[in-house]
């Protein structure tokens, strides 16, 4: 099969994903981005500061590049009325269950859209509860999602991509030549690709991702260092806290606030800790009672 | 100089200390090892059942190798009386600061003890405070006593013990051959020798050895275990988690129970989690804010 090249549309610009597109230009795509932040034309890729223009343009792909945090303001201020048409929508984020259901109501809206554009009596019928009636109005085309998770950096992906981890959900997909197009971008550069629902994504990191920062973050609250005896042990803490120290606020605010599995970990990491120190202080009083 | 070779007395006899054993009478020493358990011949070592049997042998070191949860009651149940001249005394606990004021309590009787053999009239009024007088009583001979913490086990030093650390304190040190010559047996095996307080290796590994086992049990208590999407430093806590699982409740509930930085560090850690927990908290408040 030809490799289909693809018009990319990249919303958010930051370090992250400008590492994705350096890639994807170098396949020979086209890439066009904006962000809040200016930063013009950069490795290869188009930038427009202005939003109405950007999403003006033709574009295949729509790939959602903001921080966790910011994902439903900066998708609520798309000017969705500028779409020339229907796309696959796709993100990068850390967590999954939050901009997928975000970015589902955005296409079940697009869907509402588009209706509107043929058959404006209808305009505030088509809901996404409405499939069948949606059906019913021969609504010609519709938008895709696809939500994934690259599981790697900057940092861990500067060799290549190879045998890293890819994972994605086919939320909504009807075009199916180009969503494997999209996919391919990764597939092409050896990713190990991961087919898993959102739900199953946001529940292992919660008890991987989630609470390796954790107890890196708690780690450097103790300001923890190596000595002169260290075990085989320590030296792995100490790595672990390094690493942690290279990720943002921002990152672990939000695996935490838009993960429902991490704050679940958190109370269970809570409750190892108590009962931890609950065996050790039955044991202390044990021991003061033989005296 | 050529190798002296020693007369070591063991007293526990546990996996740890045959270990030591096996490399001793390696080296052409005499050992003779007493515990309350039953190992009779083992390894070329004699046991001795009988504790009286055992205190009236001519040894050149005393080996206290208890569990630190029992030193102190292994202590007070050695019939000193039955000694026949002075000893080096050395521990090989994993805690320093406990062993050392025990057995240092215990030089200063044993002063007390050779001092009423000579001088009867004066039995009462020999301490350890009162080193003039002990001293105007010409006291002839005194017992020694060196802490150690060999940092390495049956597993860890199974290769051998090259370049693996070797901690101690020169707590009281008058026959400086006969200290040297028992170091020896562990700087003749490569080991990395490393002199410090007891204090000092006390506060080091609560903030490594304590800390490590205590994060190994709270991931354990935690379930955590290798998902399909792992990073690497949820991979390096796996590992913890699981070298920590060989290590007894007995030796971490020792280690936090008689090292008085264990207990601070275990508040430290409980205070660090509270405070990322918090700054986390303060985040959600402040995103649930702008909506």
């Amino acid at each position: 099969m030809t490799r289909r090249k693809l018009s990319i549309g990249i919303i958010g610009f930051g370090p992250f994903s400008q590492f994705l597109a350096k890639t994807m230009v170098k396949q020979g795509h086209l890439i066009r981005a904006t962000s809040r932040s200016d930063y013009s034309a950069h490795l290869g890729a188009h930038f427009f500061r202005d939003m109405e223009e950007f999403m003006g343009l033709e574009h295949d792909v729509i790939l959602i590049c903001t921080s966790i945090l910011s994902v439903s303001e900066v998708v609520k201020s798309i000017p969705f009325h500028c779409l020339k048409k229907p796309t696959l929508f796709a993100d990068v984020l850390s967590v999954k269950e939050h901009p997928r259901q975000i970015l589902l109501q955005m296409v079940s809206f697009l869907k509402f859209e588009w209706c509107r554009m043929n058959k404006s009596s209808f305009k505030y019928l088509i809901l996404e509860e409405w499939v069948g009636l949606a059906d019913w109005l021969e609504v010609p085309e519709d938008s895709d999602l696809v939500c994934t998770h690259p599981m790697f950096g900057p940092e861990s992906g500067k060799e290549g991509w190879k045998d890293l981890n890819f994972m994605y959900e086919r939320v909504r997909v009807r075009d199916e030549d180009l969503c494997s197009s999209f996919l391919r971008v990764f597939e092409s550069e050896g990713c190990k690709m991961i087919e898993m629902t959102c739900e199953e994504h946001d529940r292992l990191p919660a008890e991987s991702q989630f609470v390796t920062h954790t107890i890196g973050r708690i780690l450097s609250e103790m300001h923890i260092k190596n000595t002169p005896i260290d075990t085989k042990g320590f030296e792995m803490l100490v790595q672990v806290k390094e690493s942690t120290a290279n990720d943002s606020l921002d990152l672990y605010s939000g695996l935490f606030i838009h993960n429902r599995f991490a704050k679940k970990q958190m109370e269970n990491l809570e409750g190892a800790l108590q009962r931890v120190k609950g065996s050790l202080e039955a044991r202390l009083k044990e021991e003061d009672g033989r005296k």
